[in-house]
């Protein structure tokens, strides 16, 4: 299905860094989810915030819905967002064209499309894919709030400095992360972080870390064996984020060095319903929701666009070369 | 899609541990591969090898070809195999209806199926069900070996313990592994791991670890953007399997910690062609195959049924209880 | 997808007409559904009832139920049901192997899996795949039925003989074919159709027909635009079923040469709901259920296994040839 | 999947007739196809063409690629086309709000959207929604060209008037259509059939007919058994057509008053290859392609839109009551 996923809600990505626009279609939201564009917005803008510490584009990213809202709710039909490009500087690009950026999509995307892609600016590759997936989680994020369930991210982890983690019940953490520029919630790690990352740019190098995610307000009995378990479902989503090399659910990798005493959730009634104690099944069990908060966390490698010189190959003159990456990058994905 | 998985070729897997059998439906191999039942015989032999650590049942596990096959090659029609059970201790489990095991999925399967499920040995949830799953790919293996591209996996860590990771070029390690009984490159490792699950095992207990897996000879340029990335579709398979809490891909988690200089893999020309001078894109790099060997590692929790006392409930009384489980069980499902 | 169908509900098929058995995996069935195994068998004997005009096997065709079904209700996993072959006469079959049988799927299968498919009886292609559609489609009904949906089918033409339509309200005529082995409802016209079948037979020929089905009790506001019409996905479905050629909706092809002042269903209140006064769109419009009887036919061509000599080619001589079809066959598989 | 479809290439739909804009995605195509927008220009004018005859918004239906399209040609990545709407008179629709259209899907739109669709026009059901479809599908033309692949439609019946049929080599006819603004292969027939359409608008009524389509150049073994046959595929395709009643293939519905020994197709070798030298089975046999001319005909009911008053509800007042349709509309969508 390629540039398609979901099932029920189904998600359709298009879009090239530096073609007149990106964009997706966003289908199967119930009817009647009301649909603030201030609010998808704010998310763009926040896409695009840490300024001080990176060197995106200047777009406005307007959101323009093409269809599927009416009156400001969903409609029921596909929603069509789309984010007009602007701002882009393809001569910047213009010398790589036979020189792959190492752990760039570059080679990948040569050999897969037999050099008819757009390469410039990463072309469908480009972090600038992000941009409707953003738009369409705002929507996403209403029409789950509808139902009580609230969700939100933030860097556990980044240039090898820790942020605390979620507490067993994050739901405010998820509160104050929304209006947090930098999704960072002990103050004193973020400065931490700031800190290591411009050391990082003005190295002409880049950092790397880790995301934390945690979703509250899920029922019980939400997932499928064997196949569509909740862990399957959201990794094959997380992935098709650029620069996510590891998805891991409550315990994690951590869990594999316990013994299983330490590592099982121990059951116990809570205010008349059934908890668990700890919750390093990442309120998941079988693929299945348990009611729990669902906790996840995301490996985000080094931004691979640096301006220290590397080893590539020119692929004309089939010879090893070296490469220095001009333009603006983030010295941080993250 | 439920019990089904991938687009080209299509894994249909049903059954329960106490049920009639387990099996599956394979869909999508092309017609003429060799299907050799002796290869599958070992393959599900293997599954079931570590017969002094583990406390599997003494299934034989002969795994009948309904269809697909025919004079010893494929059709290119379903290819339906069926395992029947036997040997079920129906009976150890019973006690357990009204009290989730921690860290099962008696409790989350129960809230999804309003209890009309087969609950016998974890139903449908069983590790039994990895039984078809072998079986399948067995065949797959097969119609991969007649492309040139070979995979296997070994435990790379276990109670704590490592074992010698995946060399650069891991083909001649592939063929070791094909005929070990313990998937463990490093006998010294071997022997430290048996006996850290000899332990945990005498002390009622269970231990988790960390599979890796490599795949040689995939060509460049397969996957898709922007979702069916190949760390997006293997993630979503490989956590069908119980017990898996992460998958990684390349570096994985421990690339977080680098800054780009570091990560990234340069690119050379070896014998005319572009190869990378290190792996910590594991072979893709987009969500696309660079043609270097494709490396994930998945972590696997401890075993969550231990024969020691855990906290649970009672879901009729609706009170706090404790529970321990009987039967037989692994103490180490890695 | 090949031999899986379904998004929510899905029915994957195996099984060669010669191979050890078919069956097919039906998943996505609600938990608690009654599984009356007396009912699936009634429907396995209707499907081969029609004795004294056809010359099917003489196989029990008895349904095996492996997973999925616990005490006697439907678990919410998937149900595989296998149903095994016997009384296979291959022989029958052996001069076939190089003289396509005229519109019959053997020189198409011979150019999709280049000679490694199982011919004999047909293979994948055979007719005797309809009965694990059967077997899967008596579950459905029962699932339907518990939500108060019936439905039914009757032989609307066969031989150039018309039955009765459906009435606007078909209720009491599909109870009625429930329990009919020869499904006409019009007693005159199931006996000059039977007569028809039996002179086409004694002249070593084959009829065919037109079949109509009614679904009353579906409510309003089912299907989807655009693609996942009510239509799209029934004739999907419906074209699996071998020696289909046509599938029209409520008056059809028969429209086409109305005005629209004709072919209009108008609209009006019966019993304090909306109804349409004729029934001309068979229940669906813009792929949606309007609450009226969904209404489709499916023309079934004429069995394709005749006695009479036809033109073929031999494509080891790669010249013209005649065949005669030896071995059972149904003069009528409508 | 709802609106999109296919799992090779897929086709995503959104847009409503009065929103901003009507579009859609088309993904897997593959890398390197000539993108000519003067031939996707072309199309879209021959969609609003019949002008004396239809009363059709007099929209420009320029065409724009956001996506997946370089230096004229396709880079393998998904390809958005987006067409604005312009010249609605939204004003001619405020009166049905609550007085469904008789035999449209507004009453069937508003059951399954709860009042929240923009029903403007027809909103998402309109035919609008066919221009993205018929640039879309300018573009899969041009891919299969590139196979040597042609195909072609023409009206074989409109308002009782029959064309002639395609013959059993269609090539020719395909190259004539190309270039037919009315596309009817009899100069007589198309005269008569204009008339008709003519008296049935003077007369505010609407009139319906019969499309057939040819597809020559499709090689052997296209297509799989069982449920994604080449009519089950394409069937659901084509009943996301509004208006379309009924898909059949080959001989189609005529074929069941047919014996065997008429209906089947004698195979014989002709310049070295086997043929059939009858074509009833429309170039299908077991649902993979033969070779042959794929033939189909779809049903088109008469435009449901008419000037005469119709009996329909009120779903306010909840009384019946009478709507005359007011605005533009055609005579005949066929």
């Amino acid at each position: 299905m390629k540039n398609t996923l979901g099932n029920v809600i189904t998600l359709t990505l298009f879009g090239e860094s530096h073609g007149p626009a990106v964009g997706c279609v966003l289908d199967g939201i119930a009817p009647g989810i009301p649909v603030d564009e201030g609010e998808i917005a704010a998310a763009m803008s926040l896409r695009r915030s840490v300024s001080s510490l990176s060197t995106q584009r200047k777009e406005a990213d307007a959101v323009e819905i093409l269809s599927g809202v009416y009156a400001g709710k969903t409609t029921g039909t596909p929603i069509a967002l789309v984010i007009c490009n602007a701002d882009t500087h393809s001569a910047d690009y213009a010398a790589l064209a036979n020189t792959p950026r190492p752990s760039h999509a570059d080679y990948t995307a040569l050999e897969k499309y037999n050099g008819f892609a757009d390469a410039r600016g990463g072309g469908h590759f480009s972090g600038r894919l992000t941009a409707p997936i953003v738009a369409a989680g705002s929507i996403c994020r209403a029409a789950l709030r509808a139902r009580g369930i609230t969700l939100g991210t933030h860097i556990a982890r980044c240039a090898g400095i820790a942020d605390q983690p979620f507490s067993l019940d994050p739901k405010a953490e998820l509160d104050a992360l929304c209006s947090m520029p930098f999704a960072v919630l002990d103050p004193l790690a973020a400065a931490d972080m700031k800190k290591a990352i411009e050391e990082a740019r003005d190295a002409g190098d880049s950092v790397g870390g880790v995301l934390e995610s945690a979703v509250c307000g899920l029922p019980a009995g939400v997932g499928e064996p064997f196949f569509d378990t909740l862990e399957g479902l959201l990794s094959h989503a997380i992935f098709a984020i650029p620069a996510v090399k590891g998805v891991e659910f409550g315990g994690g990798f951590a869990m594999c060095d316990l013994r299983g005493s330490e590592a099982n959730d121990p059951f116990a009634y809570a205010g008349g319903r059934v908890v668990t104690t700890t919750n390093r099944s990442g309120g998941i069990q079988g693929g299945i929701s348990n009611g729990m908060p669902l906790l996840l966390r995301a490996a985000i490698k080094p931004t691979p666009s640096i301006f220290l010189s590397q080893k590539s190959v020119d692929l004309a003159a089939k010879t090893d070369t070296e490469i220095a990456i001009k333009g603006r990058h983030d010295p941080a994905i993250i």
